[in-house]
Formats: C-alpha cells, sequence, structure tokens
C-alpha cells in the first residue's frame, strides 16, 4: 500500500469574495499506513456545506478556521481500508470530518469520523445527509429543540429546498404546523410545494420579497428557521408575531461577502419579543442517536421526501462544487464522488 | 372643579431626529368631573422614558403608537382629587399610564393607572422608579428572567448609571457575578464602580470601545442586558461567551435615527450560541408583586443604591426633559415634577 498515492487539498489562500481554485492546492504524497490505534480510509462521497465557507475564513467562528497549508475541512463518508484500531474493521463506513482529501489516516477521534450503523437499503450519503450532520439532524434538533414549534403556528425555513430547510419544513409538517418556504426560482418553489407539501413557498428572486411574505403569514411568523439571513431574516422581522422563535443556523447570503450590515429591522426582536438563537448541530453529539432513529422511521415511512445532486469529478471538482453550492445551482443536497468505489 | 382648567400635551408631529417643542401642542380645557367608576387624578410626577420616543412613531411597535391629536402617553404617579370609582378614594397614590397632563380623568383600568399600595418612607418616585415599572420591574424581570445569570459568570450592562441599568448591576452583583458596566463620561464611570460596586465600567465615550471591553471581559460575556444598541452591541457580541444570553430592553442609541443600521456583529449569535431576546416590561404584570416586594427588601437593606434626578418647570419642560433623557444629560432616574403639590 505504501507505493500508492494520494491527494489532498490544502487550503492555499483566504479567499475574497467567491473561492477560487487558486484558494486550493493540490498535492500528491504517498500514502501511509496506519499506526496503533490509527484507521486508513478511503474517501467516497465528500458533502459541500455553507460551513465550508465559514471555515475557509480566519473571523471568529464556531471551530478553529483552518489554517494555510492545511487539508481543507469536510464532512462526508467513507470505508475503512485498514484498521488497527479496535471496533474499526476493514470495509466499515465511516462518517464525519473525512477532509478534502481522497484517505483519511489517523485516530478516529481525531480525525472527527464515527463507525456507521448501516441500515439495508440506505445510501451512504444519507449518513451525511437525510440522517446526518448535513441535512436531517440539523433540521431535527434545531427546529424542535430551538424553534419549539406547537401545532397551528407559522413556520417559515429559507434555503427551503435545500438540504437542511426542506427537511425543517416537512418536520414541521408532521408537527401539525403551517409552513412557508423561502426559496429562489420558480422550479424551486414548485418542488418545495408540490413535492415536499410546504403550504406556500416564496420566491425571494422575484422581487417584493417583504410584501409576498407578509401574505403568505397574514397572522405572522412563530418560528423562522434561518440559513440565509441578509433580506430574508429582514422581511421576516417585520412579520413576526408575539414571541416568536427565531433560529439562526447559517446565514449564507452573507458568507461570500467581506463586510456585511445587520439586519435591519433588528428593533423588531424587541418590539415583538422575539427570541433569536444561534445553532450549531455538533453541540448535540449526545443524542444523534434519537434524531437518528426518529429520522429514519419517518423517512422509511416515507414522511421525509429528499432529493440530492452528486457530482463527478473528483477531488479537484471541489472547488467547483462548493461555488455551485453557495450560488444554488443544485438540487436538494450537494455532494461530491471522491471514489470510482463509491456506489 | 368645573371652573378651573387643566393643560394637556398633545402630540402634533411625529418627530424626526431629536424630538422638537414643536412636535406638541399645549392645550388648556376645562377640568371635568368623573363619572360612574372613573376617577380624577392630579398628576404630580411624570417619568421620562426612552420608550416614549418609540410612541411618538408611527414604527411597529410593541403598543399602538400615540395618534397626532392624542395625549401624549407617559408613565407616573398622582394621587386621586375625586372619585367615583369602587377601591380609589380621595388622597390615593396611583402610578401607571398617568399621561403628559396635569390630570388624568377616566376609568382606571382604561387610563392604565394601579392604586399604589404605599410603603412608609418610600418617595412617590419610586413607585415608577426603583421599585417600578421604569426601573426596578425592569431590571427584576429582564436580568433573572430572561438573562438568566449564574453565579461567577460574567454580566454587561449598558446605560449602567441609569434608572434600569443601575439596577440591573446591583442585581446581578446580589447573584454572585462579575459585572461590568458601559456608560458615557468619566463622572457616570465612576458613580458605577465607586457607588453602585460593579467591577468595572467602560466609558464608551473615550474611544477604543471594543478593545477596552474586551479587556474588561478576558473570559467572555455571559449575560450582556441591552438598552443601548448600536456600538455597544457590536462590541459586546464581538466577545460573547459560549451560549451567552442578550437581553434586549432597549435599543435607545437608535431612537433619534430614521434609518438604523442593524449590529454588523450578528453572525456572532451563531458562532457562539447565544440567545438574543426581546424583554419588555408590560408583559410582567401577573408577576408585579414578587418583584415589588424582593426589590423593596433589597432597597431597605440598603443593597440597591438609586439616584434619581427631578426636574421642575412644569408641564412645558417635559419636552426638553425628553430631549435630555435621550443625550444622557441626567443623573440617574429623570422625572419631572407636574405639581407643586408633590412632595
Amino acid at each position: 500500500m505504501s507505493a500508492l498515492t494520494t491527494r489532498k487539498l490544502l487550503l492555499a489562500h483566504r479567499p475574497s469574495g467567491e473561492v477560487k481554485d487558486s484558494d486550493f492546492e493540490l498535492v500528491s504524497s504517498p500514502l501511509g499506513e496506519p499506526g496503533d490505534g490509527e484507521i486508513l480510509v478511503e474517501n467516497l462521497y465528500l458533502s459541500l456545506d455553507p460551513t465550508n465557507r465559514i471555515w475557509m475564513t480566519d473571523a471568529p467562528q464556531y471551530m478553529p478556521p483552518v489554517k494555510i497549508g492545511e487539508v481543507m475541512r469536510g464532512i462526508g463518508v467513507g470505508v475503512v481500508v485498514a484498521s488497527k484500531c479496535e471496533g474499526f474493521a476493514v470495509g466499515d463506513a465511516v462518517a464525519g470530518m473525512i477532509g478534502w482529501q481522497e484517505h483519511a489516516c489517523g485516530r478516529p477521534e481525531l480525525l472527527g469520523v464515527q463507525r456507521v450503523e448501516r441500515i439495508p437499503g440506505v445510501p451512504l450519503t444519507a449518513y451525511f445527509g437525510v440522517l446526518g450532520v448535513t441535512g436531517g439532524m440539523t433540521a431535527y434538533f434545531g427546529l424542535l429543540d430551538v424553534g419549539k414549534p406547537k401545532a397551528g403556528e407559522t413556520v417559515v425555513v429559507s434555503a427551503a429546498a435545500g438540504s437542511v430547510g426542506s427537511l425543517v419544513g416537512q418536520i414541521a409538517k408532521i408537527h401539525g404546523c403551517r409552513v412557508i418556504g423561502v426559496a429562489g426560482g420558480p422550479e424551486k418553489c414548485a418542488y418545495v410545494t408540490d413535492e415536499l407539501g410546504f403550504d406556500a413557498c416564496v420566491d425571494y428572486k422575484k422581487g417584493g420579497l417583504d410584501e409576498a411574505i407578509r401574505a403568505a403569514c397574514p397572522e405572522g411568523i412563530d418560528v423562522y428557521f434561518d440559513n440565509v439571513g441578509g433580506a430574508v431574516l429582514d422581511a421576516v422581522l417585520a412579520n413576526l408575531s408575539l414571541r416568536a422563535r427565531i433560529v439562526i443556523c447559517g446565514l449564507i447570503s452573507s458568507y461570500n461577502q467581506d463586510s456585511v450590515p445587520g439586519p435591519k429591522n433588528f428593533e423588531q426582536v424587541l418590539m415583538r419579543r422575539a427570541r433569536v438563537e444561534g445553532f450549531i448541530i455538533l453541540d448535540y453529539g449526545a443524542r444523534f442517536a434519537e434524531a437518528g432513529a426518529k429520522l429514519a422511521e419517518w423517512w422509511q415511512v416515507g414522511k421525509l421526501r429528499y432529493r440530492e445532486t452528486v457530482l463527478d469529478g473528483g477531488l479537484e471538482m471541489a472547488p467547483e462544487a462548493l461555488r455551485r453550492l453557495l450560488r444554488g445551482e443544485k438540487k436538494g443536497k450537494l455532494s461530491l464522488r471522491l471514489s470510482a468505489r463509491a456506489e
């Protein structure tokens, strides 16, 4: 195995605006062997997530920024190809912080990957997507634990056609809420209402956002699950019910901007006695089993629809994949196939 | 009594920027007599509060805006001079929405005033100030119910020399917190540390606000009680502890501005998983007795220091009093004596 090589994408520059290929450096190195307590993982699918863009900056954030010259941080799934670590056998699937690289080698707990208990019939990408931390887990805890919707309340979710938003809305419907999505373009909006079953969807690219939100939520917004920030957040702030809850899960509209104006309708937090709360899924590790079981149950009985876009092109495609994610040029969950061995 | 006249300040124009005398119209009218179920109150002290400025606008807010031509809304205390309402006798003190007028006449519940259970030795202004809704009540519920500080945590409060802020910090000290004030100018800061017993006070007028907040809170800010918004809020957002709580009680820095930029460090709500919650004291009416008893107890044993500025000049002084409040040109709680009968 030591005669083989593997490739990694290192962070070469902190991006300004949209990510460029030249912000990364593609390097090849000999494929090592795992030492005691370590595993060697062949990475199969890389998840593309808005948080990748956060990790590339050195702004204060919820994890240490990726250092210049380090392997770019990324979530995904892989398969164990060599193991000197108890509890991990060759052929096991692992999910977590696999990195923007073809192989990951190290102690599982230091890498930040966990062994996947595979469920028959469930594709590997589901373990970071519909059942995992970049999809279902985030929707589940963010909506239910932070947003605390009650049956009959109006729930609004932005990026409603995306990996997290699509599930937030469906979980809110399961809990008896009226659900309004916000998405970009007629195709995505039709998907949100016709396939996901939301009660309505506002097209933020159409113009008249404030009026459209108001018209869709005549009794005000009780829970807003925010993935985007910016103009959508402001339109929501102008239409809050008393004691509304706003889950700040992401602020994707600002991630490609070096300087961002704050929400101009912020004073409505005071006027409507709203609660605005930041939410990061990694805080919920101790309860992943609870959410995983519930999500799998809903999914298997057809209550959660989910679509994904899997790109090909190998590791060198990752920067372009991230650009497409942040432009919204994808359908549902976006991932990148890293290996021909991926199913 | 019907031969007498009384004066009122009506809202004549919605102000732009700083309030002008001409935004009000001073009118005289015959003093009526109370009808069935009504009381006639001679207003003694008018409380000046940042929320007066909010009520003058027609922006979406937590109560209906004062209409053009209506008596300006204001909190204060008065004495019953005629009563056809059971439970209210001539000579009783009342507190609540007395209005910017020399007398208030109507049903107590429609006026929005309550009978005061006077405590011996307690001055009348205390019933809207240190023990009331423009001081102690707001500090008590905002800090303890919304901020939920724990002993040993770092609490920051803005407008720390003011009516609410001075009490927030002292209540936080009673609960074992490390307390940092933010106030304008060396005199106010010295008062906050030397007389109120805060651990430190940052002078926001001195420059270097971000660095000063950081230096005063090296382990981060656990609870921020915000009365001002603006640059202080941004400096706090840049220095939050994990799962910090931000009580939005007021945003006074913006009240004289027609258009306000939002908090530019808003993304730190996400990064630090902070909770930002709007708070209006009027929601806590059912629990006023609880807070009143606790505040009176602390005050009577000397645990709450409190100072006030009482202006003279009668009703026509009210617009100038509000200007001084919003400029910070006062010490502690600001009120206006409306009657020579006031103690």
